[in-house]
């Protein structure tokens, strides 16, 4: 029986919390002119009040507001797949699951901290949100938000998807959203990066100051993240809470849970409700692993220090793992893995080894893609086939070893407007 | 509560022949030579002798193959969604319930037959399936299920759709399915339409006879089609099946079926299990409703006779509503309802008036997608989009009556792969 579903009356009524449970203290955000932390009233500017408390909150469960739950079920509870066919593939005596999050209407897990802004900001009377995208999951889970909630939502898409990806973009604009090329002539910081360089082709570091100063310069608009911060990674927990219910229901619970890492609200999303365990010592052998492109590996090759979150410099400095604020990384088509910095609680797991992390090769995680579509029928996103790899090889050692561990990963988001990785692909693969 | 879902072990053991429970017999298919009826012999050639059995075959219930299943298992039962949120902003008294089967691995109902038509070939031995694809959801279903059951496929494509769609091709490739844009240098068929017209760009009866002749001429190797024959028609009843459950656990049942149609095999499948209780006189005002495009309206402009299923003639007669066998429908995008022709079943039952058809303008239904894809966070099929403006208005209706009906409609399919129709289209939308 590989699926395992669950009645919408179980979605989850709060978010997990993990900054409740967390061993240390995690450094505050602080601001870039006077070093000092930064105040509630700082992020006002850019943020919703009741998303602010969260970003600071320290308890360990948060409500989830009804009209959020009743958008959720447009497509959760999410299912969970025993995928036995991969079992029986790789002849592991490993057991295999992962939440599939490619069910979502936009195709990525996005949505789950989309509803949630979108909501908060209405609630509190923002009229239109600014935002930026990279390979587009973003964006569209935030247009498509709006549009539910009723909010215009503006996005700065990095130009190289922008020009790359015509069926994203079509995707945003069927929801409503409006959608610049960054950099852009609509910013300062956009008009001055062409200036310097007229044939610059964007990154997410770019497309964020542009988002922000769109925020801040526009009456009635706030800024909307899609990843990173403590909020965002809050309503990701959605998935790892369902996930337990379903493992629960399955008779199973994880010894190891793999997630792909950009700026970590994924792979909190699946890991957190389980670090939940480990942390209160119910399950200490717990493995978390963050699995991250060589090309962009934050986690394992940058440093642990104050950085800012954006090229511009306008963000507040934040305590994480970094490859540097100017950073700019091979355009692997993992773009939603394409970021400077980690998450700051993501961060402080790693630095206290509650959590692993672990780089691959673009091409041995898109080739681990290939099989899982041949055998589960879900082309994955090029993101998620991270940790496609990652189980598959942690299930290949329990074959090596003669052991059996169950394996839980997350499917972040289905690849249909990624082809074209699949087609540079079959470029170097045997015919 | 939107939606209703199934357990595993619901996936129904029997597909349903409505066959069985016709008030009227089905005009024979005649040898084209002859003129005489063909025997199982003629088809020989091309289907296995199960599928054979299947074509001709009175048994009410037939079984389905624990391993096609267990395949099933991979995506079904899929949900049965009520629109609640689409009942709200139609603001009507009718309950609009669709059965959602875009979440299919290929992104379509096609996989249903595929995998049980792969499934009977690789029982008899064969190694190798030829068969055509007009707008790619057939190939790409029939690649995945051959792949699934250790076959070769190879897909004729119409060249117009090859040319515009490279990523349904690069997602047949990803499947193992081999591909030749149609017409195309590898059957005399092919050759000869090429001679006479070097820029013929396709059509789905070209298609299916190059499909044929390569079956024919290559040892190990059968055909299979996609549409329009019994057996494909007999599988596809299990989504109606399912959705014959998931309605009665919702404590409901629907006044009104509806499904897009091109050559019979969706609209049969949702409606046929809700037509076996009208035909038993258990449900006498059950109206099922075909819609197809004006473009190609075969079952509303066409006439009953017999004709030929291809452009080369080479298939038996077969008695249906046909636009005649050489007709050139308009390139629209819905693909899939670009087929002269109608299955001799829905052809039969329409001729009855035991079925109602509709012709819709395809820009009329895109526009009813785009309503569809905000409010429920699916993007349909072109195809998919003639059964939601059918749907949207037999709401309407009931609200300009002051009636509550059930509608319940089948969503064949996601437009993810066919992006650029809603691109076009928006060029005509009010920004």
């Amino acid at each position: 029986m590989p699926k395992i579903l669950l009645e919408e009356k179980e979605i989850p009524t709060h978010y997990y919390n993990i900054a409740a449970d967390l061993p240390f203290k995690i450094d505050p955000p602080l601001n870039p002119q006077t070093k000092q932390p930064i105040g509630p009233n700082d992020l006002a500017r850019i943020f919703p009040m009741e998303l602010i408390k969260q970003e600071v909150g320290l308890d360990r469960y948060v409500p989830i507001p009804e009209e959020v739950r009743n958008a959720y079920m447009l497509y959760r509870p999410t299912p969970l797949i025993r995928a036995r066919r991969l079992e029986l593939l790789l002849d592991t005596p490993a057991k295999i699951y992962y939440k599939n999050e490619s069910v979502s209407p936009v195709g990525s897990h996005k949505l789950n901290t989309a509803l949630a802004q979108a909501y908060y900001n209405k609630q509190e009377g923002v009229k239109r949100l600014a935002t930026e995208t990279g390979a587009g999951q973003w964006g569209s889970a935030l247009s498509f938000a709006c549009n539910l909630f009723g909010l215009e939502c503006m996005v700065y898409m990095v130009k190289i998807s922008f020009q790359q990806k015509p069926y994203r973009k079509i995707l945003m604009q069927l929801f409503n959203g409006k959608i610049a090329a960054s950099p852009s002539e609509l910013t300062d910081y956009g008009r001055r990066v062409l200036k310097d360089d007229p044939e610059n082709s964007g990154s997410l570091g770019i497309a964020i100051s542009e988002a922000i100063e769109d925020a801040v310069n526009h009456e009635g608009t706030k800024y909307a993240l899609g990843s990173v911060l403590n909020h965002v990674l809050l309503h990701q927990t959605i998935i790892g809470l369902e996930a337990k219910k379903q493992m629960e229901n399955a008779g199973d619970y994880p010894d190891i849970v793999i997630g792909c890492h950009g700026g970590g609200s994924n792979f909190a999303g699946v890991s957190f409700p389980f670090l939940a365990d480990k942390l209160s010592g119910k399950k200490k052998s717990l493995r978390a692993i963050a699995v991250e492109p060589t090309a962009c590996a934050s986690l394992t090759q940058g440093k642990y220090a104050y950085d800012f979150g954006d090229s511009a410099h306008m963000t507040p400095l934040m305590k994480m793992k970094t490859l540097g604020a100017d950073f700019m990384p091979e355009k692997i088509h993992a773009g939603g893995l394409r970021y400077h910095g980690a998450s700051p609680i993501v961060s402080a797991l790693y630095e206290n080894k509650i959590i692993e992390a672990r780089a691959l090769e673009s091409q041995e995680a898109l080739e681990a893609g290939v099989m899982f579509a041949k055998n589960q029928g879900i082309v994955p996103a090029p993101e998620s086939t991270f940790a496609i790899k990652a189980a598959i090889d942690e299930a290949l050692k329990c074959k090596a070893e003669g052991k059996s561990k169950t394996i839980l990963f997350n499917l972040s988001g289905h690849g249909h407007f990624d082809m074209q990785a699949y087609a540079d692909l079959m470029q170097y693969l045997p015919k």
